[in-house]
């Protein structure tokens, strides 16, 4: 039979996850171990023993469905994505790869394809950093570049340790089991929504992903000297907020400068305590997410990001604690694997450009341990992280169909 | 007998006040109608009726304890603060006016005084603007500065009326009642820490207020676009947290060039939206508190915030709802209280200094209408809104023993 997606289901089941949130639709939030996403967790599983998969998760949560293959002692064709989502996100990032995933591998099942090697999905655990402050911490452990020892004594935001929260979640296990074995998958594909404007702005079908921009973390606590908003005269303050606007400020002006366009830095987080009006910020505390194509300016920016930092700290007479959390190598994707996909999209007519990701994903750090592609989607007006995410059916159901094409030939 | 001061008792019932706190000791968290407020307030009724006093309560919850004098019909002497505080607060704001005015009380019926005129404890409701975004909501009530279908329609930081969260917190009857009539009080004093490092460093022991410097709130919010932190590149982002960020250091510049000292400006609240390290803010909240003694200067610098503000808005391509909460007038104490603490200092050995009062009080609104003054006690390191917060038993005992003396003059 012809190798087909059922578009029409793939975009209902999306609206199921979607609607599997902490806040009411269209608001998606889905933070690692809660109630929604341990609720989402569960919808995709039964979907996959439905397709006939068989599900196994590992100690931090990753969900891997595996479709046997004739020679199952093979190193095995991964796809995937995650499920979890950032407060006030949309319903397309990530949960396409899952479920789109999951659609081409039942429409490979539909098509009478019998895989040589096992197909297997895979869903990561928290690929957002909102609860433990570093992204991608399933792919972190699975290719070990976060070693178990290291993962275990994370903490969220509430100042509980990962090693509690996921066994409360009901993830089991020793965290050292999590690291793949060497040869575990012979290629992965992520499919993705792009999270940017490229494709929707050259009427392009698909993206095919030749390297991911490295994001490197730096959180910054800064203690000056709160009291009365009244009493205190102007020059005898040390406000710890105003030292926090001027990094801010130093942060888009060190990624404005670095001479790339490629450069962005963002200070997504900053609280201020007391958070009072009548009362001077005696605390801030910010949280600053760098990238870059290239490792070095990324690096060169978060040099300047510090220095600045230091001198205002220093002028405003305030204490500054600063921790880059991480600083990611970028990745280059492999070219069995974009070629694999750029045939798939000649294939079935889809046009498709080579481009760049300069959100990251877990394919950044999958392509440690595998030859690993990503697929792009078109989203409308770029827009991704919020509630009017959007990706047509039609767009999603295409690139699952490349991605079951691309699959086949890495399976065969 | 001789007028005289229960020290340590005053101290104690401070500490005992202290300890009804949201949050634990030392630090002080108690916000209007929540529960570590009803539960002073309970406190605080308790040890009135202890004292011989009768209790009544007005419909937003302003609490009277009465010393009926000889002649009950004519206009009372009024003394008082606040027991509510912001969060991370200390244990003397406020406090010290109320248990101090109340030991004052007592130190005069134990005095052998009969009064002529009622004298009148007054705890005010809601000094600190925590949950309803103004300060001072008791007194403005009460002074009728604050319309009662004005007051109804306040909202509290989780968007419930004020007219729900009073009846919630048992506080019924009409909100049109709350206005005092005419000549209910001849006058009004009230003992508070000085929140500024004036009378310590003069090792002055109190300070007798003149004027209370005139404070404005200013509320802005901003709308850019989110995005992801990633994907969205520099030129094209509109982020609401940077343009605050300018609009903070705006709000600094403003009050450091008035060209007087006496002009502060402070951004003590900032919220971003959504808060995630890797999505731009979308949206951000500022509350921002500009105080003068000098109400000309003080509205010249909310012009030059405003119009800041504007420009950083046009140029960031942002839009910016910019609306100002209160901007009162500042207060003149009156003559004839003024004399009576100074005479009360004399005959009881105060060395005293007449100073201005940065800080707000319900004193201001009080000034409105009926002959007010204030008497300051001075406060370890001038700190304030803070656990640290610090008065000693004997200056807090000293202020309560001259509150009496005057409230004895003024009484007669």
């Amino acid at each position: 039979m012809r190798l087909a997606i059922e578009e029409s289901r793939l975009a209902r089941e999306l609206d199921l996850l979607g609607a599997i949130s902490a806040e009411p639709s269209p608001v998606v939030t889905r933070v690692v171990f809660s109630e929604a996403d341990l609720q989402a967790r569960q919808f995709v599983k039964d979907l996959c023993r439905e397709a006939g998969l068989s599900v196994r998760e590992d100690a931090v949560g990753n969900t891997f469905a595996r479709w046997m293959g004739s020679e199952p002692e093979l190193a095995a064709v991964g796809t995937g994505s995650h499920i979890d989502a950032i407060p006030n996100a949309g319903r397309f990032d990530g949960t396409v790869g899952v479920l789109g995933g999951l659609e081409a591998i039942r429409a490979l099942k539909r098509s009478g394809f019998e895989p040589r090697r096992s197909i297997e999905l895979l869903t990561f655990t928290s690929e957002e950093p909102t609860r433990f402050g570093i992204g991608c911490l399933g792919s972190r452990m699975l290719s070990a570049t976060l070693a178990a020892s290291a993962g275990a004594t994370l903490r969220d935001t509430d100042g509980l340790l990962l090693d509690q929260v996921r066994l409360a979640a009901g993830f089991t296990g020793e965290l050292a089991t999590v690291a793949l074995p060497n040869n575990y998958y012979s290629a992965f594909l992520e499919l993705h929504i792009e999270q940017g404007p490229l494709l929707e702005e050259s009427e392009t079908d698909l993206g095919i992903v030749t390297a991911i921009a490295a994001p490197a973390t730096f959180r910054m606590e800064i203690e000056g000297e709160g009291g009365h908003a009244g009493a205190v005269l102007m020059p005898n303050r040390r406000d710890a907020f105003l030292a926090a606007a001027e990094i801010a400020l130093a942060v888009e002006s060190a990624a404005k400068s670095s001479g790339a366009v490629d450069t962005v830095a963002t200070t997504g987080v900053c609280d201020i305590f007391p958070r009072a009006v009548n009362s001077i910020p005696s605390r801030a505390r910010m949280e600053i997410d760098v990238r870059d194509i290239d490792g070095a300016r990324r690096d060169a920016v978060l040099d300047r990001i510090g220095q600045a930092a230091d001198q205002i700290a220093t002028r405003r007479r305030v204490t500054l604690q600063k921790q880059i959390l991480n600083a990611d190598p970028p990745a280059q994707c492999a070219p069995a694997v974009i070629n694999a996909l750029q045939l798939a999209c000649q294939k079935h007519g889809a046009t498709y450009r080579l481009m760049i990701s300069r959100a990251y994903h877990d394919s950044l750090f999958m392509s440690q341990i595998v030859p690993t592609g990503m697929l792009f989607i078109p989203c409308r007006g770029g827009v991704s992280h919020r509630p009017d995410e959007y990706s047509s059916p039609s767009a999603i159901a295409q690139g699952a169909l490349v991605l079951a094409e691309a699959m086949r030939q890495l399976a065969s």
